[in-house]
């Protein structure tokens, strides 16, 4: 991995680093970003993002004085070249595996991460926070936040910097702007910086119109008094108010080329000693240096493993048919609704190629958006064209759904809305760990009135939620979860078929243990009966509905078997499990209750099936579970 | 009421407003005016907030079509005017009274309130959606928003411009800038809107440089060409970039004054006709019209019963002492606390008067500050405050959290940082109704790993509750929730004492009966256990913290009483009835259980009282619920 590496050899810290000359600094530039290229293409991750930064990392390692003074990563999937100049490089091949490096900053991992993150746009209040903190202590240290333009679309941001710049916070904002989220960014502000950065309007004009101003003749009625006055009146909007930045009181640097390792370092020793909150905006390249991932930078945003030579992405090869994605299920699905009902909407913020909603982006671009990154605003945007009779799917991954929980109570759930969410990516997500684990959604929506809250366990049963949720009679919120992957059946392409709303499915009847189970993780359930002993008689539910409550059927079910394991790819507490302890409670049942889920710890990153095996709802573990309850039953 | 009030006893309807001849709308404005204050002042609700939009509603509905329009009311407080307008007149004393008209606008009680709030900075999202369903459904629909500059600082309201931005729907955005929220606005965006409003740099000199520009001499260098490529320059930069909206690609209209009717309804007529997004800045002031209101804006955003011809202000009297205020006791308390101890801060996004924080604010403004309307940057604010070694009460409506939840998990929770949240308002708030009330914070926190929540009983509790939270070893996230209103303690200010986390503490020991109850509404029991027959016998456990659970003293509880009342101000779903019900489950206990809190559905206003009776916590109810026990047992 370090052949050939010379500079980068050397280097286990930013001490190391800042004893190379500057003028070699290009070269260890280059080092930097081979690393990244020979780790990832072997170990996965992921990519893009962090070859565009890698003259931002240097630079930044080179210039401020880590930890002592704070680099505040926004999301941190770019933050690669920042974890190997701060003696992460030898373990850097353990980045998002089991029990190895995370693949985001993470407090417990590094003093040099001094705030973990995952999802966007925390960045800029977590370093004003720090530097409102350092000024109290009297303790000399910079804060620095380096944010996306991608992520400069969320609403937070926008709180952030408007408090800082009402403060004299030395608080540093580096605008990382390569025009893209995980897909190509979107909204007025994306063309503002556009427009800012390549506009000679803004830029070399700029320049000009100062120097003509300077140079202004006198005459006729313009006398020297008047056009001074007009002219420093003039100065003060070009100064003051001809950009949004300097409108929040941020003192604007910029734009410069993020990739002039030079320019990088001299600006930001410059900007060292100017006190007060600033923004620098640089312009790179998402993917810069890896032909490739500059050219399609959604592709390579996290491409898996793949050749660096070729630029070949492996994918798994099968010599069967495999199951679909739910997400692509959901794709088609949304898009085969589309075409029968014209009421019919969808709306992602900012995960087109992740949620596949892209598929009827590209067939119907005036019914179905990306909003960029702004959940808050995708959900009540989605509650606003519900009241004009539209039926609005609205894709959000379940994680990231926490960030618009207000939106969801205030603006659909109160009014009796009809928006359908469908949250990806619920459950335990593997590697991107516990910022993205989908683990809360059942509890947090489960206390809400008005709510329809459904998991399918298995693409069938996405398409009939599907169907169900955009009937015209379907008059309330609908939430329908499902995990990140691969769904379990090769013909996933039924015909649709109604629902019953709140209604349970039984799979198998057993009189000795029975199992109840909430979605996609049925299937390991159903898996683990076929792995035990016929004569086991079990028994299993899929409850497909967690709210409204099959009570009908559970009475049956709870009749019917000694013992109850409940399995969710969820937290027990509020979910499935504590439903499952309440309804028998509250109907005397004595049933043994064991609740398998994921338990009130946080779950750290890993593949599924090992975050599985820690929660104890894989296979293997179900059989256990179920073969002690037999051998306590004896 | 309508003494007097000869133009308005005519108008039921926007349309009756619409016969009106335009030069007699002042009068319009006069009489509506005085409508609101004769109403407020005898039957209390908001009341500054309508004041300041008197002209703006009348202007609206005299312009526009509703409810063929689009009318969105943010937040909903200021909506008065509006909802005397559109058939709500005869029936206005209802306001805010169980079973009543409701404060804030509401879908299902007119069809002139097509979006339901009460919450800030959703109207943007919900007019977009609005529009861009009628642009599909090809309904010549036109759809405005209006927001106050308090509302513009949550980031929500900036996700919806970046959107509507880059869309061709037809939505006005109009900016009612009255410099206040609740307390006066705060933030650099509030700086800007004053600068652009007031400043000639901005306004009359925009004109000013405009046609001094139109006329520049010619003469040494100054080509023809040249020049007029650089005037052309110049006023591509005023025109363009010389303002955030404009920025954000809204046409940007004002500002102009927001009490001058006349100009409004022709300013108004102009823009309808205008496609596209857009922005109408306007000028108000709160509480207009009415002296007093004007002048102390805070005081009288909801100022209770007044005298409307003095100004007088009714307080109640009381000849004995009367408990504080939840809110006051954390006011005085955090200050005290702060005294001690110099890493305690203090964070409120926009309540300084409604948490007390304002008592701190006051005595040490470094240490203390309102950050405006922007929860999610006030908890990651927050996070990075910790990061530093500093002790932070971040003070948050409880209904609010719903705004930060994401940025609790993400920020806080997986991080473990040892924030403070103190949630003022939770439970049922009262007259404010369903937006309002802070129903689901047990639930929704309870599922997150780290957190402690606890819930005070009276006035030491949350004393004591605060200074363990800020004690050195107290090192998770530690949430304090507590009711709007009084607490019930006249020597409230006891000298502090640490509560070891996780404990409950016994209040009655008993046989037959036994309840648990969770923060105030332990005092709903202790009043029904003393109405009761002194031989009933009836245990009262104060359990104080629905996590960590103290297991140890629940056993006991289990086993000393046959059955067991869960009283709480929460959803029982998810909060101290379901914990109970888990743990009794998983115990084997076989104690009949009765969940006495808020139910499954939306709890609509009224007084707090009216609710608790509503949802069957009140004292009687409790009373009623033993007794039927008792009767039950023999």
């Amino acid at each position: 991995m370090m052949e050939n590496l010379e500079l980068l050899k050397g280097i286990d810290s930013p001490e190391d680093l800042k004893k190379i000359p500057k003028k070699e600094l290009a070269k260890v530039c280059d080092e930097l970003r081979q690393f990244i290229i020979n780790v990832v293409s072997i170990h996965g991750g992921h990519f893009a993002a962090s070859l565009g930064v890698v003259e931002l990392s240097v630079a930044l390692h080179y210039v401020y004085n880590a930890p002592f003074d704070n680099i505040v990563w926004d999301v941190g999937h770019q933050a690669y070249g920042h974890k190997i100049l701060t003696g992460r490089k030898h373990n850097f091949q353990t980045n998002r595996k089991y029990k190895g490096l995370s693949g985001f900053p993470k407090r417990s991992e590094s003093a040099y991460d001094v705030f973990g993150v995952g999802h966007s746009s925390t960045s800029i209040s977590a370093a004003l926070g720090m530097a409102l903190a350092n000024k109290y202590l009297a303790e000399p240290k910079k804060n620095v936040a380096v944010i996306g333009d991608g992520s400069m679309t969320a609403g937070m941001a926008f709180e952030a910097m408007n408090h800082a710049g009402s403060t004299d916070a030395d608080v540093l904002i580096i605008l990382n702007d390569n025009c893209m989220s995980i897909d190509p960014n979107v909204g007025a502000l994306k063309d503002y910086l556009t427009q800012i950065s390549t506009s000679t309007v803004y830029n070399k004009m700029k320049e000009d119109v100062w120097h003509f101003l300077e140079k202004l003749p006198i005459g006729g009625n313009f006398t020297k008094e008047k056009t001074s006055q007009i002219v420093a009146s003039i100065k003060g909007i070009l100064l003051k108010q001809s950009n949004l930045f300097e409108a929040l009181n941020l003192r604007y640097f910029g734009p410069i080329d993020g990739h002039n390792i030079t320019k990088l370092v001299d600006t930001l020793e410059h900007i060292k000693k100017i006190p007060g909150p600033k923004i620098l905006h640089i312009l790179t390249v998402k993917g810069k240096g890896y032909e490739p991932a500059e050219k399609e930078q959604t592709k390579w945003h996290a491409p898996g493993l793949f050749d660096k030579v070729t630029g070949e992405i492996f994918k798994k090869t099968h010599v069967n048919p495999q199951p679909q994605k739910y997400q692509d299920v959901f794709g088609h699905t949304i898009l085969e609704l589309a075409q029968q009902n014209s009421k019919i909407f969808g709306i992602t913020p900012a995960m087109p190629s992740g949620s596949s909603l892209k598929m009827m982006m590209e067939a119907m671009p005036h019914r179905a958006f990306d909003v960029g990154i702004c959940e808050q605003h995708a959900v009540t945007l989605s509650a606003g064209l519900a009241t004009q009779g539209l039926k609005v799917f609205c894709n959000i991954y379940s994680s990231f759904m926490q960030r618009a929980y207000d939106q969801v109570i205030h603006d659909v759930a109160i009014q009796k809305l009809p928006v359908i969410f469908c949250l990806d990516r619920a459950g335990l997500v593997g590697e991107d760990g516990p910022t993205h684990h989908g683990c809360y959604d059942l509890a947090y929506f489960k206390c809400i009135p008005n709510m329809i809250i459904a998991a399918p366990m298995n693409e069938h049963e996405l398409r009939n939620l599907m169907f169900t949720a955009q009937l015209e009679d379907t008059n309330v919120p609908f939430v329908i979860r499902y995990p990140r992957g691969e769904g379990v059946l090769i013909d996933w392409k039924n015909a649709f078929q109604k629902i019953e709303i709140g209604t349970a499915r039984w799979l198998k009847k057993g009189t000795q243990v029975g199992i109840i189970s909430l979605g996609h993780p049925g299937n390991f359930a159903n898996h683990a009966i076929h792995k035990l002993p016929a004569h086991y008689s079990i028994g299993h539910l899929d409850l497909r509905f967690l709210k409204p409550l099959d009570e009908k059927i559970l009475h049956e079910f709870c009749q019917s078997c000694q013992s109850i394991i409940t399995i969710e790819d969820g937290t027990i507490l509020g979910g499935l499990g504590s439903t499952i302890a309440e309804f028998l409670q509250q109907n005397n049942y004595q049933n043994k209750l064991i609740m398998l889920g994921i338990p009130d710890k946080i779950i750290e990153h890993g593949s599924p099936l090992e975050l599985y095996q820690e929660c104890q709802f894989d296979v293997d573990s179900i059989c256990k579970t179920i073969i002690n309850l037999y051998g306590e039953d004896k």
